[in-house]
């Protein structure tokens, strides 16, 4: 197959706010092969940049546009995906959003070439079993210890066994103030589910800022400390990492090349590598620092804040490893991160879930249902277009 | 001051070929404030894209366009530079291309301060002498040795006393074919001049293919072998330093934070830390660096391959250090890159360098001279326009 077109699908909820949440807008892709195949996939964060990346105008040779290593690329098999990642990596080395477009074209490459064949991702990544993952809520602090506890509470009521709760003013003010928020979120939670803390990069590099924090942690039985510091700050996670004796420090979700997920690991020390196939590169390099996480005994998580496309995409990586059974699962996602496929990945009876055993990435994408939430986009250059969005003929759009 | 408005002049020859070079295009930034105040700088590579992450949609609290961060803050001082910059890396936090358009507005922050004050940059950073540079002239490898041969003959005529030469084939065919390059470097350089070696990130994090080159290198008493690995590639940088005995190990051109550069040091144990001040974040964060490369016993060194705006732009953050000597310089840069400013920054009788003792950047850019390559850009969403390139009124552009 030689791909033929590459798609992009710009999709927003009406207003747009500056709460940390990222399932207010999503960036769909759709390639198409000369045959008619088509596959789906997603890129993470600022739609309007990642369609620039596609098609901006070259401005020498190791700085094209993505467009340029990708349309009319034979594929046929992963060997042929990985190819095409070398070539994006290379043509594109100077162009630094384009390993978040590339993302997600090459998730979609995957469900393409996984429809084609007739198998889940997770079979063509060489897994043969699929197993199944504790879904943990992520749920913005609380204004109050008293919010944060009802929050808990409610999340076990929902059924869930592990919870993470960040952001809001979490590190922003005294560790005093920080402490009271964790032990009530334990105390909503009970003893027996686990405890997840995302600091959201506030403290920088500062390692006391952090450490301050961790006996708190401790003794509220946390089993992570999430993103302390910026993601390069590999000197500062490795002092907190030593600083730390129970609760392990987690972090990754802003690695958009292996190496830096591998060097998290490495000099970082974390026990929790966090991987958004969406942003690294794609389902490829993502079990590439599955790989490395067991080879290194820490453990993989995935990262998704989007919708179950995306979260498809990053449940396949580690779907085969048994061990390695944390999963970040969108609980409350805006309705356009909902409405952009039929399929969705539901919690079973244990309360666990699991990569869909269907062939690609197994979410049937609803472009009617996106109709409604879709920006049009239009990139001229010297009065010449160099971009517009597809067309999408809708019986809904009026409705919004 | 108030942070007014920030206006992108995208430049470009009209043609771009594949060429590694990377002074085809350019886009030029121009912050005013509210007083009338205004100052000039340059981003690294990719206009569209670095315009689009100015003017992009956001995506939720901290993916921001960087205007968002910049567009009515107070500047008086370079604590409000730091300031700005610490609001666009937690804004823009999940938009990857942001520090590639965040250097070039920190750029013309400096300049516009450094002309308010009548104080060049450097002395702003903190320097009281302005050390004068050698700079080197950067070339291709030639097609066969005998080209590469003149070609280093011809840079020693032209009163160049350092010369890097890399691309074209070299690191691609066997290390025999390398081996006879660059002895041919050599030999049409002469036993005084200093010889460097960019292999561009040809062996991705392959320490064996990268260390069959170390003899040669050697033989040739090359000061240094550049970026043979990919950015992120700690591991390898620092394999291959432990084989090399005389000649160093150089690269950081890609680094787009502070920590990328200083992992490099520590990590990846690089001899030569090589900064460019379009992509890192700016003169600050470059000048964090070089502070760093000092206390590490390493050299910094610029990477510059466009205007004489970057050009001062590169030289500003280690223009107070004596022992720091090579500077990068384009030798051959593309018309559009010399006659976007008026300014030239010229080898003197020594055929040393400085960084301009004029106000701010002390390159006066030619808005006229630029005319005739100019781009313009329009981007709408929704069909309301989001941005549209600043007219330019020319008296030249029907010139070209």
């Amino acid at each position: 197959m030689i791909l033929d077109s590459v798609d992009f699908f710009y999709a927003s909820m009406p207003d747009v706010t500056l709460e940390a949440d990222g399932s207010q807008d999503a960036l769909l892709v759709r390639v198409v092969t000369d045959d008619g195949h088509f596959g789906w996939g997603e890129c993470e964060a600022s739609p309007l940049t990642s369609i620039a990346a596609f098609v901006t105008p070259r401005s020498h040779g190791v700085c094209q546009p993505v467009s340029a290593s990708v349309i009319g690329e034979r594929l046929d098999s992963p060997a042929d995906i990985a190819r095409i990642a070398q070539l994006v990596a290379r043509n594109s080395m100077d162009l630094l959003q384009a390993a978040h477009t590339w993302s997600g074209i090459e998730i979609a490459l995957w469900d393409l070439l996984g429809t084609v064949r007739e198998e889940p991702v997770w079979r063509l990544l060489g897994y043969s079993e699929n197993h199944a993952k504790v879904p943990y809520a992520s749920m913005l602090m609380g204004d109050t210890p008293q919010a944060t506890l009802d929050r808990a509470r409610a999340a076990r009521e929902n059924g869930f066994h592990a919870v993470k709760f960040g952001w809001g003013a979490y590190g922003t003010g005294t560790a005093a103030a920080d402490a009271d928020h964790v032990a009530a979120a334990r105390e909503g939670l009970g003893g027996d589910a686990k405890l997840l803390i995302d600091a959201g990069q506030i403290w920088g590099s500062d390692v006391d800022a952090a450490s301050a924090r961790l006996d708190a942690l401790e003794a509220a039985g946390a089993t992570w400390l999430e993103e302390p510091f910026e993601p390069h700050a590999y000197v500062a996670h490795a002092r907190l990492a030593e600083r730390a004796r129970t609760v392990g420090i987690a972090g990754g979700e802003g690695a958009h090349t292996v190496h830096m997920a591998t060097n998290l690991i490495d000099f970082g020390r974390v026990s929790f590598i966090q991987v958004d196939a969406a942003r690294i590169g794609g389902i490829g390099p993502a079990k590439t620092v599955a790989d490395h996480a067991v080879r290194s005994g820490i453990t993989y998580v995935n990262h998704t804040f989007t919708s179950h496309l995306a979260l498809s995409a990053s449940l396949q990586p580690y779907a085969g490893l048994a061990d390695h059974r944390l999963c970040e699962y969108p609980v409350e996602p805006k309705q356009v991160a909902l409405d952009l496929s039929t399929t969705h990945i539901r919690p079973d009876a244990n309360g666990e879930i699991r990569a869909p055993d269907a062939p690609g990435l197994g979410i049937d994408v609803d472009l009617d249902g996106l109709a409604p939430y879709l920006r049009r986009v239009e990139i001229s250059i010297d009065d010449e277009v160099v971009y517009a969005s597809p067309r999408v003929a809708s019986r809904v759009r009026d409705a919004v």
